[in-house]
């Protein structure tokens, strides 16, 4: 018993805690309390309206079936209620009709017409572009069947359908006013915050990765939630995994967001939420990448860290000015700011591709492993080169950066301490542990130093895959930028408030 | 009038063709109105049945609402709305009581429980882990919200609710029983054969990309759903997209498999469901890789056409290879069957990988453009040796395959023409033609020369990083096969057919 209790007491906290940190959930819970507790005031209806009251349970079951979170979905609901009452209503009276001109054979037009119907209505609802539509042709096929069979019994076909309708029409109005009208919950900004957030969220993985990448993070065993894409709070992997996995979400809040009229920031008849997706989907496309750049993290193909370092002031600043941008679009959108005509948000992440070109063209030879060309590999042809040579070749072209990354260095010495691991040693751990390999479970596999030694000599290439992987993505933000554009043109964001007109620029010159 | 009916008369056409295409669903609609029609005889009863008779609706309401495609969803729903109907049931008969001693006051207390018995179970329906049972809550607001307001009116608080109650049992039990004894269509089995599917998609979706990318497949315009990654019949594209995306449509169909009884080849009392999901997991981890690959083909920056041919032998091996561990696992759960102790799945993909591995060895020079170095390019060492000599040093080595390879060649040459391009020339077009950067409309970018220039120079990294991608695809193969014989362990899948016990073969030799 005070197990039962404790887990009781455990579950009060959470769901306080849930109210906390959203309250629109405790706003919209008393907003559905107070909706039926509206409707049970009919039953205590007199004369006249006895009939009202009599049926006023229909009532109460509509708020309770059509109440929903956000407007549209309400909206969306109602709509396809009282659509699949008025049709159904209407061809069960129609029904009706014929089956009483049949006399004797009256119970069986009836019971052929609901088997014809709901053979019908099911069929139907499992078109594929009728998915929207489902909930209308389930209460289609329950109104009629009600009228038909209650029909029937009372002899009150229009009397029940139109006291029916009436009720429902009472219920959805009563749901729709008090949704609306107390706090509304709108689908189209829950739309706008998610987009925002899987910006941030698919930076703070970018910035992350690449932090990881050069600080040699490596997972002593990568989590199988990883490995089979589930959930898990893996600060690389979550960011990241949101942008990638909201699509579905996107979807639903779309659906409802076009049932909801112009409010707020989306003063529009027809506000572009389609739009958003593109962005979305957009944002995905770059995630994509960020994800394939923490597969060189997780891969058991280690680049080694010297040669990495050698890429490092580059590659980071790389890193750091793509996560600028998403961030910076993320807060465009979320301040729903156009971009001015001036202004080229891709100018410095260009020019850090720029430099980490440069950088590879002229280090490549560091990208490759040359031990084995059969033209003879570089250090024979510089005898007096060694291999630290190779690496620090033009340190006197970048002194001062060298310098300053001591402390950096250090820094990243002690984070990958932190991690479980101090990579920076010349030979990887990777040919006696290969992480992945080992996730699942039994580590007897007879294969394992063999397929080890046959990944390894990929491990030079590795690096360049990391730094092609993020060129890539940098080339995929410009169709992100289109994407947003377009949805800044469509939406009507605002002009930017920090904006010059160019006139004033070429006047000042 | 026309156009309505020429549109009605194309509806019908395709109803008819998904019918076709799927008669399970012509089944399930006929099974529908089968229950219908059985439960609308209840109006016909007489004396002493005639209670029954008069609520019958409710069990009619009750097919309608719980009859679904799925014998798990049915049963899921079935077990949400009995549960939710009994305990509301139950709390509402108290309630009544309870009002009925508060005397003059006896409407007010009924109005404030439903304000409160609405707040909290809207609240609790909102607790994250109280998704899969949504629609119990709401069907406990409904009951409750019934009973407390017709036992109101009519004073037969216990008569309405057992009323209720036994026909909605007798509408379940209805429901269930023609759902499953005829033609049963099973989410389990769904589920078996989405998984099954998604296998052979990837391995289509990974030949389709390492072929396309040997003959230089381009795209000369990327098309806006892939860049936004919305469903495309692109065949390299929906291949892995199906993979990554079916993801929502695996967590719901095992949400309901869980619920339906042992049957069919699935002879076990808990099937791990959830392994299903695992597997496809890790068939997810693997195709991301496929999709960076096919990354390579979208991007503007492309390797020369005559070092990917340098590649073309291993690369065309390796995902082949690859390919057909695919389709061995996927045949595998199709067949239900598990891996023999002797069989190794990766033996060939690893030899492939190996072959791969030594020919970058050898000639990793390719990959990299030695034009800048500061140690100075081989070139310049060997200054006999021209571009196309380093793109033939060995041909004597591989004289053979290069001879076998001719016909090949022509064929991708007509391929690469039939695709709308021939790519086999020195020069690539992406300077000129950037495809993805002008995807989202106006061409007018005034950067776009520049950018296409930075990013020309890593073109040669980009064949590095597929067959690097290429290479880290078969090491997740590994992860793959592993989550496998963790299903087929638990599932206890049979023993292969054409297994040879290992003691034969020692006694053979």
């Amino acid at each position: 018993i005070g197990n039962w209790g404790n887990g009781f007491r455990e579950f009060v906290i959470k769901a306080v805690q849930m109210g906390k940190s959203d309250p629109r959930k405790v706003v919209f819970s008393a907003k559905m309390g107070l909706a039926l507790t509206l409707l049970s005031f009919l039953i205590f209806l007199k004369k006249p309206f006895e009939d009202l009251g009599r049926y006023s349970v229909w009532a109460i079951l509509t708020v309770v079936v059509v109440f929903e979170f956000s407007i549209g979905a309400t909206l969306s609901k109602g709509f396809n209620r009282g659509l699949g009452t008025l049709s159904a209503g209407g061809l069960a009276l129609g029904m009706a009709m014929l089956s009483t001109l049949a006399g004797d054979w009256e119970e069986l037009v009836i019971i052929i017409s609901i088997f014809i119907i709901g053979f019908i209505a099911t069929y139907l609802k499992l078109y594929p572009t009728m998915k929207p539509y489902e909930y209308g042709f389930r209460v289609f096929l329950l109104t009629y069947c009600f009228i038909m069979v209650s029909g029937y019994r009372t002899r009150e076909f229009v009397n029940t359908a139109a006291t029916r309708f009436i009720l429902i029409a009472l219920g959805a109005a009563v749901a729709l006013l008090i949704n609306t009208c107390i706090y509304p919950i709108w689908a189209g900004e829950d739309l706008h915050s998610l987009v925002v957030k899987n910006f941030m969220n698919v930076a703070v993985s970018l910035e992350g990765v690449v932090g990881g990448y050069l600080s040699c993070v490596e997972y002593a065993r990568v989590p199988s939630k990883i490995l089979t894409f589930q959930a898990s709070d893996d600060p690389l992997y979550s960011g990241y995994r949101s942008a990638v996995d909201s699509a579905s979400q996107e979807e639903t809040l779309v659906g409802f967001a076009i049932w909801e009229p112009p409010h707020g920031p989306y003063k529009m008849l027809t506000y572009p939420w389609k739009s958003y997706t593109k962005v979305s989907g957009a944002l995905r496309h770059c995630a994509f990448m960020v994800m394939a750049m923490h597969g060189c993290i997780l891969s058991e193909i280690q680049a080694p860290a010297e040669r990495r370092q050698v890429f490092r002031s580059e590659l980071q600043k790389l890193g750091n000015e793509g996560a600028k941008v998403l961030r910076e679009l993320g807060n465009k959108i979320k301040r729903m700011e156009k971009l001015g005509p001036e202004e080229d948000l891709l100018y410095e992440v260009d020019e850090a591709v720029e430099a980490l070109q440069t950088r590879i063209d002229k280090k490549s030879y560091l990208l490759v492993n040359s031990e084995f060309w059969e033209i003879g590999s570089p250090q024979q042809h510089n005898p007096g080169q060694t291999q630290q040579d190779l690496l620090t070749a033009d340190d006197h072209e970048s002194s001062i950066p060298e310098v300053k990354s001591v402390s950096d260095l250090e820094a990243l010495h002690s984070l990958a301490t932190l991690n479980g691991e101090n990579n920076h040693g010349n030979h990887r751990k990777q040919a006696s542990l290969p992480a992945p390999l080992l996730s699942f479970g039994d580590n007897k596999e007879p294969n394992l130093d063999h397929e080890s030694k046959t990944f390894e000599s990929a491990s030079a290439l590795s690096l360049a895959t990391f730094a092609s992987l993020l060129v890539e993505f940098v080339a995929r933000l410009q169709n992100l930028v289109e994407a947003f554009k377009e949805l800044s043109e469509k939406a009507n964001f605002k002009e930017p408030v920090h904006y010059q007109p160019p006139e004033i620029l070429v006047a000042a010159t």
